[in-house]
C-alpha cells in the first residue's frame, strides 16, 4: 500500500515493503489497550479545549465520538483496516471517519510518544489491581487453610531430606508469607507506575498551555512525570513489572515443586483434585500433577520475557526508540500468565487434601531420627555445650545405624556409650508433638506460633483490602 | 466440559476448572504442527500395519483420513472443536469423526511424548531450511553490494572513534562473514534436529515390533534416538535454535547499530531508503530508521525466549515433564521473528545508499589522524622501534591538537621536534589510498584483500545451495 | 583432609575428595562477611545469657573473644585454616582456639541456616547504605552541572535522529530523575532486606527462650521475619538486589550510550577527561572514552547474576539448600561493580566538557528542520488542524530538500504553495530559543521548567541525607 | 600514577583516578592466560624476522626473554607492578626490563585488538580439551555402570510419578546420551575457536608482510581469520561456549535432581558417599546431598555469565569496545565451574550405591498399577483398538482403586465388568521382568536393546579418544 494514508504521509514518496510493514505494526497485540487509548484521547480533548485549541463543541464532537468507538470495541464490531498500525492510529482513523475535521485537532501538541506510554500507564495500572485481587485470595485461601489444619504434623526438610518435625500449617504459612511480600512490593510498582507522561510530547514537553495537571485529575494519575524525555523515554516500570512477575511466579514454583514432591507415589502426602491433574494418553494408571508442573514452567516463560525486556533496553540511547515497541507483548503475556498462575493455584491448593487425616500419612512419615535434635537439647539441658552434645547425638545416630534400629529404640545403656549425662528421662524426647511444641517464639511452629501467624496475615489481608 | 470426553477419559470422575483447562490446552498454537503431525501419523499407520496390528485396508482408511485432514487444514477450513487441548487430540478426534474405529488404533504404541517431539523435529526441520535460505539471500546480497563498492573509502571505527581509513566493502564483508558462520552452526544444530524419536513411547521404548528404521525412512530423518528417555524427555534442539537465534540477531543489532549511526545527521554517511524508515507523527521532517531500531530490538526479545526456556529447564528432572510445553512457543516466536528481520535486513542492506559517491560523504570524513599509526610506521621502517615510534607520532598529534591544525599540517620542522629522523619524504605518508593498500594480508582492508574475501565468501555461498 | 574436624563430625566415617571440598567450600568468598558474622555472634551470645543457657562470665569470654577475632581480621592477621569451610566455621573454630569450652556454646539453638542469612541481611544493609551515597552524589553533581549550564542548547534526539531543540540541562535530568527512583527503590528494598531471620533455627525456629525482640534491637533490624522456614529459605532480598543493580546499570548503560555518541568526532559536543580516557597500543592519535564503554557493558554483567541466581532459584524446592549458596558471589559482585560504576560516572559527569561553550558546538549543530514542527504550529495557531498542519509542513521540508537549501531559506512563496495561510511573520519560527521557550508545562525544556525541574531535585536531595 | 608509564603515554598529560584505574585493568583475572600471551608473542617474534622488522638476533633475544618470563610465571615469580594493566603489558614489560630495546620491537603492526584474541583462543583451546577429557570420563563411567548393573529394575517416572518399569541401566544411559552430544557440540564449537586472529591488526589488518600462514602453523590452529574488523570484534566463541556450558550443566542438572529424589528417605533408592554428601551444623542425624544441590544450582550460575555476556554484546556496533572486556571472567568463569562439576559428579556417580541389592528397593518400588499399559496391551493383541483398551485399563485401575487392592489383585471377574475378553491368560501380565522385556527395539528398556547402547556408547567414546 501507498504510505500515503499513513499519518506522517506529507513527505515519504516511496513504498514500504509488506514484511516490513507487518514487521513495524503493533495492531496485533496493542488493540489491547484500545479502553485505555479512548480515556487518554478524552482527557486529552477537555485539555485542548482548555488551552482554547478546540472549541466546546469540538470537543464534545471527539467526546462523542470516542464514546461510540468505545462501543464498538466493547460489542466487538470494530474493524480494524490495512493502514491502521497502531491501536492510536486506528482510533484516530475511525473518529475521523465519524466526526471529520475535529479530529484532526485531536492530536495538537500530542506526540506518540507520549500517548503510548500513557496508555501503557493506565493499562497496567488497571492489570496491577487485578493481579492484587488474584493474589489476596490465594493467600487468603492458604492462611484459612493453615488455621484449620493446624495439628496436622509432618516432617520438615531441608536439603530435600527429612529435617525435623514441623506443622503443616507452617509449611502453608511459609509460602503465603512470601507472597504477602510481593503483594507489597507490587505496591510499590503501581506508585511508579500511576504517573502521568502525558503533556510530554515527542521529547520537549508540551506547549500550548496544556494543563497537566488537569489531565492527572482526569486520570486519576497520582502524579505527574517530572522531565519530558524521561516520560517518554523509560520503561523502567515495564521492566519492574516483569521482574516482579518473575520473581512472584518463583514463589510459586517453589510451592508447586514442594506439592509435587508430597504429590508422589513415594511421599504420598497429599492428593490432587481431578480438576488440576490430567491423564496419560498411554498409561491409564497415571494421574500427573499437571497443574503443578505448569505453575512450576512460568517462572521461566516470565523470567524469559524479563531478560528479554531488559537485553532490549541495555544499551539503548535515551529518548524514544522504536526497541521500545517489545515493552507490550512482554507486558500483556506476563500479566496473563501470572493472571491464570494465580487462579489455578488457588484452585489446587483450595482443593487438594491430605491424605487420611488423623492419623495422616504425613505424621507416619515422622521418624525418631528426626529428633536428634532434640536428643542433643537433652544433653544441653544438663549442661553439655551444644557443639559436644551435637557430636554425641550423631554418635547415636551412629549406633542406631549400625544396630539397623530406630534411633528411640536405643537403650540408655546404648545411649551411654556415647555419653554418661543419659539416663531414662531421656524417653520424653521420643514424642513428636512435644518437640514442635518447643519452637514457641516468634515464627516457629509451636501450635501458638503458627497461630499468631495465621493473626498476623489476617490482620496484613485486612489491611489490603481497606 | 466433562473431563469424559479426553483421551485419557476412562479413570477421571471430577471436571477440570475452565482456566485450568485454557491453562493446560496448546491448540491455539500447536496447530501450527498440523502438517507435521499428520506426516508422522501416517508413517507410523505404515509402521502398524508392518507389525500386523492394523490390517492394510485399515491402513488405507487411516491414510485416506489423514489426507482428508490435511485438505481440511491446508484448506482453513478444519474446525477446532473444545476437547481438542492440543493438535495430536484434534487430528485423531478428526481421525475418528472420518473413518470410526480404526482410527482407535493409530496410537498403539505411540504416547504423545513421542509423538508431539516427532512433529517438533519435522517442524523444526523445515523452519531451519527456511532460515537458512534467509540468510543466504542476505549474505548473497551484502557480498554483491560489496564487490560493486569495494573502491569507496571510509574510516574505520573502534571504541566509536575514529581508527583507521578502511574500505566500505571490509565493513560490509565483516558482517557477512560473521552471518557465514550463523549458517554453519544452523546445520550442525540441524543435524540434532533431525534425529527420530518416534517409537520411544512414553519413557520406555515401544513394543510390537515398531520398525523404527522403517519410520527413519519415511520420515527422512538421518539418525535414530539413542534412548527412549532421552528422547522423550530433552529438548536440547530448542535449546540450541533459540541460542543460535540469539546469537545471529546479536549479529544483526550489532549491524543495525552500525548502520544507525551511519545514518545520524551527523555521521551521513548513508541514506535508508523510505521503504525501511518511518515518520513522527508529530514532527514533520524526522525521518526514523524504524527497520534498524527494530532489528536491533529484536535480539533481545529472541534471547529472552532462550532465557526464558533454559530457566524452565534447569532443575527439571528427567522424562517428559508438563514444563516442557514451554518448547512451542519459543520455538515458533523465535522462527518468526528471524524469519522476519533477516527480510528486512536484506531489504534494508540491498537498498540503502551511500550518499554522493565519488566523492562520498564517507571518504570526506577521513582525517590525517587517521593516519598516526602510519607516521609512526615511518619510523618503523627507518629503524624506530614501534613503542618510540607511538610514542614520537603521539607527540606529533599532541602538537597538531596545541596548534589546532591538521596532523599533516605540521612541517617538517614541526615533526622534527618529536623526531630527527623525519624529513620531507613524510609527505607519502598522507594519502589515504596507499594508506589502505598497506593491508594487504589475508583479511586486511587492501583491495586485492578485500577481493579476495569476496571470492572466498562467493565461493563457500556456492557450496551451501549445492 | 577427615572430616573429623568438621562441625558435623560425628556419624561421618569417610572422607571427601578435595575437588569436592573446595566445590563446597565458601570462605574464599564470604569471608569478607567477617564483621556481620562477628555482630550476629556477639548479640546471640547476650540472648543466650538471657535465656540463660549460658553464664555472664561465660558470655564475656564469649565477647571478648569475638572482639580479638575483630582485630585479627580488621589488621588482616586472621589465619583461615584448612577446614575452615566458611566465615561461620573459621570464626567459631577461632573462639574455641581463644577461649576453650564455652565457645561450643555459641551454637546452642542456632543452625547456620539462620546465621548466614543475618550475617547477610546485615552485609547487605550496609552496602545498600553506601550505594545510596554513591548515587546521591552522582544525582548531586548532574543537578548542579544542570544548573550551571542551563542556557545551553542542543539537538534533543529520537530514534537518533535530530528531533527538537532542548537545553542540555533537560537532558542531564533526564537521566538524574531515573537515578532518583533507583535511590527510592533501593530503600523499599531496605526495608525487606532490614529483617531479623536469627532465632529461626534451621527450620523450625528456636527453643530455649532464644528472646528475638532482643536480638532484633541488638542488631538494629527493622523487623522479624514472621516465618522460619520462609526466613531460612528465602533469597528475595538478594534477588531483588540484583534486579535493582540491573535496572540502575541500565539507566547508566543509556546515558553512557548517549556520552558515547556525543564524544564521537561527528558529533564532536563534548571532551572527556583524559582521566577517563585510555588511548591505543596501536594507533597514537586515539582517545577512547574506555570509562563509558566499562559503564555501559556493566549492566550486563550485573544482570547475569540475577539471570543466573533467578535460574538457581527457580524449581527449588522450598527452606534452605544448598543452592542457595550461589547468594554471595553474586551479591559481591553487584555491590562491587554498582560501587565502582557510580563513583566513575561520578568522575566522568563532573570533568567532561561542553566545547566551545558560547556557541558551543551543540548549538551548532541545530538545524532549522528541526522547528519543522513549530512551523506546524504556527500554522495550528491559524486554526489548521494538526493533521493538516503536519502535512502541510511535511510538505515545505519536501520542498527544501529538493531545492537542498535549509527549511528556513524557503520563501514565503515557496511556503504557499503548501498552504496559503503562510505570510512574512513565519520568520519568526526560525529562533531556536523562543522554540524551546514554548515548553513550558510542567516538565518541558523551557528554562522556567527547568529551573523548576532543578529545585525540585534539590528538594529531594535533601530529603534524603535527612 | 601518572599515565606517562602506560603504553599509549606518548600524548596524554592528565592522570587517572584510581578507582577508574582499578575499573580498567584486567591484570587480576587476565593472567592467567600468561603462558597462552607468551605463545602468541613468541610466535609473532619469528614472523616480524621473517618480514625482516627484526633481526634474527633481536628474534632471539625475545625468544628467549619469553623463556625467562615463562619461568617467572610457571615459578609464581613474576611480580605484577602497578602499571601492569594487563597481562600483555605486563610480560612487554617486563620483557624490556630483560632485553632492553628490542622489546620495543615486538609489538610492531600488532594490536592488543588483535593480541587479546589471539591469547584467549589459545587459552579457551587448552581448556575445551581439558573439559573434553572430564566428560568422557564421566560417559564412560556411566556406561560402564550401566554395562554392570544392567539387571536391576526400578519405576521410570514421568512427571516424577511412577509410569512404567525401566532398567536402572536405561536411566544412566539416557544421561549419558545427553552428555554425548554435549562433546560433539563442544568438538563443533572447537573448530571455530582453533581460527588465527593474530595478524588483524585493531581493525585494517596488518601491513608489514607478516606471514599469517606462518603464524597459524606456528600455534598450531586450523584456520586463518577472513576479515580483520569481524576478527578483533567478534567473540561469538565465547558466547558459544558460555551456552555450551549452560546447556551441559542443565543435564547434569537434570540428573542431580533424579538423584536427589532417589536418595531422599522417601525413595531410598540411593545412597550417596559420604565423600560426596556433608552434614548439618544444627542436626545430627542430617546426611545431605550437598554435592547434587551444587550440581544443580551451577547450571544458573553458568547461563548467568552467558546471559550477561549477551547482553552486553547486544547492541554494540562493530569492531573492538572496551565493553568486551567482560569476555575474560565469564570465560575463566564457567570453564572453572564446568571442570569441577564434571568431577565431583563423576565421583558421586561411581560411588553412588543401589541400595540393598537383590532385590534392591528400587524393584521393591515397582507396583502392578505401573502395568496398567500392558494390561490395554493385552487388550490390544486381542484385537482391541487401544483407545478402546487404554480405556477398558483405566476402568480396571478406577476399581482397583476403589476396593483399595492392587491393580493384580483383581479377579477375572472384577476385569470382565470392564471387558469381557480378559481371561485367565491375563495373570501373565502382571510380571515386571517381562515387561520390560518387551521394549526390544532399539532405544527401549528390554535388557537387548541396553546392552546395544551401553555397545554403540562404547563405541562412540573409542571414537573420540583417537
Amino acid at each position: 500500500m501507498a504510505s500515503g494514508s499513513k499519518l506522517w504521509g506529507g513527505r515519504f514518496v516511496g513504498d514500504t515493503d509488506p514484511i516490513m510493514e507487518k514487521f513495524n505494526a503493533s495492531i496485533a497485540y496493542d488493540k489491547r489497550m484500545w479502553d485505555a487509548d479512548i480515556r487518554g484521547s478524552k482527557a486529552y480533548a477537555k485539555a485542548l479545549e482548555k488551552a482554547k485549541l478546540v472549541t466546546a463543541e469540538e470537543k464534545d464532537y471527539i467526546l462523542h465520538g470516542m464514546d461510540q468507538i468505545h462501543d464498538e470495541w466493547a460489542k466487538g464490531v470494530f474493524e480494524v483496516k490495512p493502514g491502521d498500525e497502531d491501536i492510536h492510529t486506528a482510533n484516530e482513523r475511525r473518529l475521523k471517519e465519524l466526526i471529520g475535521e475535529p479530529a484532526g485537532k485531536l492530536h495538537t501538541g500530542r506526540s506518540r510518544n507520549d500517548q503510548v506510554v500513557t496508555d501503557m500507564r493506565l493499562w497496567l495500572r488497571d492489570a496491577i489491581s487485578i493481579l492484587k485481587g488474584n493474589a489476596l485470595q490465594l493467600i487468603t485461601t492458604m492462611v484459612e487453610r493453615a488455621a484449620v489444619e493446624i495439628d496436622v504434623l509432618f516432617p520438615g526438610y531441608t536439603h530435600m531430606q527429612r529435617a525435623q518435625p514441623i506443622r503443616w500449617s507452617h509449611w502453608i504459612l511459609s509460602h503465603a508469607v512470601a507472597l504477602s511480600r510481593d503483594v507489597e512490593q507490587l505496591q510499590e510498582i503501581n506508585r511508579r507506575v500511576n504517573v502521568l507522561p502525558l503533556g510530554s510530547g515527542a521529547i520537549a514537553g508540551t506547549p500550548f498551555n496544556i494543563d497537566r495537571e488537569m489531565l492527572r485529575q482526569e486520570l486519576a494519575f497520582d502524579d505527574i512525570s517530572i522531565n519530558s524525555m524521561d516520560a517518554t523515554g523509560q520503561r523502567d516500570f515495564i521492566a519492574e513489572f516483569l521482574f516482579w512477575a518473575s520473581l512472584c511466579l518463583t514463589h510459586l514454583s517453589k510451592m508447586a515443586e514442594d506439592l509435587m514432591l508430597y504429590s508422589t507415589k513415594e511421599f504420598s502426602f497429599l492428593t490432587l483434585s481431578d480438576a488440576y491433574s490430567t491423564g496419560s494418553s498411554l498409561m491409564p494408571q497415571k494421574k500427573n500433577a499437571d497443574s503443578l508442573e505448569l505453575i512450576r514452567s512460568k517462572a521461566g516463560r516470565v523470567f524469559g520475557r524479563c531478560a528479554g525486556f531488559l537485553m532490549t533496553l541495555k544499551g539503548l540511547p535515551s529518548t524514544y526508540n522504536k526497541d521500545l515497541q517489545e515493552d507490550k507483548e512482554a507486558m500483556f503475556d506476563c500479566f496473563d500468565t501470572v493472571h491464570a498462575v494465580l487462579q489455578v493455584t488457588t484452585g489446587v491448593v483450595s482443593t487438594l487434601k491430605v491424605r487420611d487425616i488423623n492419623p495422616s500419612v504425613m505424621e507416619a512419615a515422622l521418624s525418631p531420627d528426626m529428633l536428634a535434635t532434640d536428643l542433643a537439647y537433652y544433653l544441653v539441658r544438663k549442661g553439655v555445650p551444644f557443639r559436644d552434645a551435637h557430636g554425641i547425638s550423631g554418635k547415636a545416630v551412629f549406633l542406631a545405624e549400625s544396630k539397623s534400629i530406630p534411633l528411640n529404640q536405643l537403650t540408655v545403656e546404648d545411649l551411654r556409650t556415647a555419653s554418661p549425662l543419659f539416663s531414662s528421662d531421656v524417653s520424653a524426647v521420643w514424642d513428636y508433638s512435644s518437640s514442635v511444641e518447643q519452637y514457641s517464639a516468634p515464627g516457629g511452629t509451636a501450635k501458638s506460633s503458627v497461630a499468631a501467624q495465621v493473626e498476623h496475615m489476617r490482620t496484613w489481608l485486612k489491611k489490603q483490602v481497606q
